[in-house]
């Protein structure tokens, strides 16, 4: 078993950088506070006697050599960076759940046939550069680095000057490593595993995800002065598509959501009827016919809204993946290890996106999940106890263990 | 008649401070550029042999003396702030007008019995800084200064210590000055001249206003794991209520308008649902009654909105005048003017909101309106022509005199 109150002193510790304004943190990728946290972080590794490689994505690789010199590396990791308003433990727990494993397998002197690697992947969350995954996304081949590069937040600063900025550009090839295996430990970030009142998740699959950049057209003209028949409403029709997006999703239940968290009014003046809307749509499915179809019916549908009120409408796709299914031998590894622990599981279906679905596309990959109060992440409150994280965290050492090779 | 051409290029000239990005002016309230188009016109003004008084909200008066020493002064003024994407005329006409009749009367030779005062009020736009009207408001004790003062931008940034940052609080108390009369010029901002085919509107009313500023309480959470029927989403409560407004606004046809220019969204990331969502309906009518059923309607169905939703929901008036009926003699004054000046006129309702809504309260106000290209404003593509703004300068030179007296 882990040291389960070492893992928790380690996430409190981390939470002191880049404090939220209610009790969680921002620590946005790229920021001043995700550079602290990653020198924190590599303090620690170096004291747990593993050396850092970092790749030109700044993705963090701490290794922990294996007895086999040839074996490929069990790689454990997820990330570091959180949303504007986010909780400790989204990505955190299964950068440090790595962290706590090489600890304990330390102090139990256990070595493996295979290195292990702890990994902290870069801008995770999207919040900051869309899309989400973006840096495990290049590490598979499924965008280019200079895509990446070129990624600008809502300021206008560039990924690649940010990632420049902060000092954390390394010199590896993005992608160049190979893994034997992927584990990534992490927050349900939904209501299932309290509700079903289980310990552990055994993640089967990941569902898949579009998000659409939607850019109304509208006539910026006086709230005051300009009649109702000669409006060009931006606005509005952004008010009808919200409505229409949650009407397909509704539509396509269950196994489906979709919602929108980002909205940009231009010029944003109370007495300006806006010009210019910006705004993302967010569907996910865990069945890839249900999600291109949602998009489908949402690109044929918005045109009707605003072409209706007279608004010029565009629709970029600025992220996706598929649905992903996870490697079922390590799959098994992690239920046999919940089983051996004695811990409760159930299978679970991911609902949000992590690092582990672009991993998928080039390594045998899976995940373990814990359970967090209510369900709730993307929240300052989201919260989970010192002994769920720690049973997750113990269920991890054994796969981890198991496929590493003693 | 006045100098088209004078006026014209004073008119390029101010516009050359704070230029937009699109061919018209970001000029806001309180900023660098406003202290700067402040100075220039401050010089224009002295040029022309004025005497500068400046109050404690900043509101700026200058003075052509006149030949009876008991005369209370004729003001003829409007504002020099912008909206951010604003165009060159929107109050600055007004102003430069003002400065324009006392350079054709300098050059005519013309002296009145009252003193003409030329006057460019502070905060009009109400853009930086909620409500309109702000520094006019406190001039006819509508508000109280230190009200204004507190307002916020949406930085945060208080109104008091950015009018002390720019340099331009003067000594005066605010409202100690008596008016004989005053006469505001300002471009349509409407349709209806252009349509009508006339040079000259005589404004008789203006309609009145309620802002009321919404703050939808939700919860944060995760837009990829966390269940439909789990979600409390205050960006789709948001959504119904603009739907809702567009429909009130719509069943009080005509002489009615509703809608919304200003959204917040937080965290506003796109894979969070809003937890708090912050935006200001702008309802307008000529009629009193109707314009309070509209805010009653709106303030009594909102509730049934997010209720159902399981939002939150508080609604505070942040913006108000009731409709203002100018005084019958200076309208008659403007009217006869057009009409000894052969322009064509009718009379107009103003649908915006101006500093002589505010003057009306403390003395005889009425306006001048000029057309303006497909009454677009708020818009940096607003536009008029060198004869229109002429004309309306005409009729308020001929007006302005006649109530002057000579
Ligand atoms: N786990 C997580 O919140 N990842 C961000 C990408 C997503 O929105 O699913
Ligand atoms: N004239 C003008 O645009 N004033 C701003 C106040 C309003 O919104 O009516």
């Amino acid at each position: 078993r882990i040291n389960a109150d070492r893992l928790w002193d380690t996430l409190m510790d981390m939470a002191k950088i880049g404090p939220g304004i209610a009790g969680g943190n921002n620590r946005q990728t790229l920021t001043d506070e995700d550079g602290e946290g990653r020198k924190l972080f590599q303090s620690w590794c170096e004291q747990a006697g593993m050396s850092m490689g970092v790749d030109t994505m700044g993705n963090m690789f701490f290794t922990r050599p294996g007895t086999d010199p040839d074996a490929l590396p069990v790689y454990v990791g997820s990330h570091l960076d959180t949303q504007p308003t986010g909780g400790k433990y989204d990505g955190v727990l299964g950068v440090l759940a790595g962290l706590e494993l090489v600890r304990s397998m330390n102090d139990l002197d256990i070595r493996t046939k295979h290195p292990i690697v702890v990994t902290n992947w870069t801008n995770e969350e999207g919040a900051r550069f869309a899309p989400a995954m973006l840096a495990s996304g290049v590490f598979a081949g499924v965008h280019a680095q200079d895509f990446a590069y070129d990624r600008k937040d809502p300021e206008g600063k560039r990924f690649g000057d940010e990632l420049k900025r902060i000092g954390w550009i390394g010199d590896e090839v993005v992608g160049a490593r190979k893994m034997h295996a992927y584990f990534e430990y992490h927050i349900e970030q939904g209501p299932i595993l309290e509700a079903e009142n289980k310990q552990i998740g055994v993640v089967t699959h990941c569902q898949g995800l579009w998000w659409l950049e939607f850019t109304l057209t509208g006539r910026e003209a006086h709230t005051g002065s300009t009649p109702m028949n000669l409006r060009v409403n931006a606005g509005l029709a952004m008010a009808r598509i919200i409505e229409m997006v949650q009407g397909v999703a509704i539509a396509e239940q269950p196994g489906a959501v979709g919602g929108v968290g980002q909205v940009f009014f231009s010029p944003n003046s109370r007495n300006v009827l806006p010009g210019k809307v910006v705004f993302t749509v967010d569907i996910r499915s865990p069945d890839k016919e249900k999600l291109d179809r949602m998009r489908a019916k949402i690109e044929a549908e918005a045109p009707e809204i605003t072409d209706a009120l007279g608004v010029g409408c565009s629709i970029e796709a600025i992220g996706h993946f598929e649905p992903v299914t996870f490697d079922p031998t390590l799959v098994t590894a992690v239920r046999n290890a919940a089983e051996r622990l004695g811990y409760s599981h159930m299978n679970l279906i991911s609902g949000a996106g992590h690092d582990a679905c672009w991993t998928a596309k080039v390594a045998p990959s899976t995940m373990v999940m814990c359970p967090c109060v209510g369900g709730l992440s993307h929240n300052e409150a989201e919260d989970i106890s010192k002994e769920w994280a720690a049973a997750g965290c113990d269920v991890l050492l054994h796969a981890v263990v198991e496929t590493a090779g003693i």
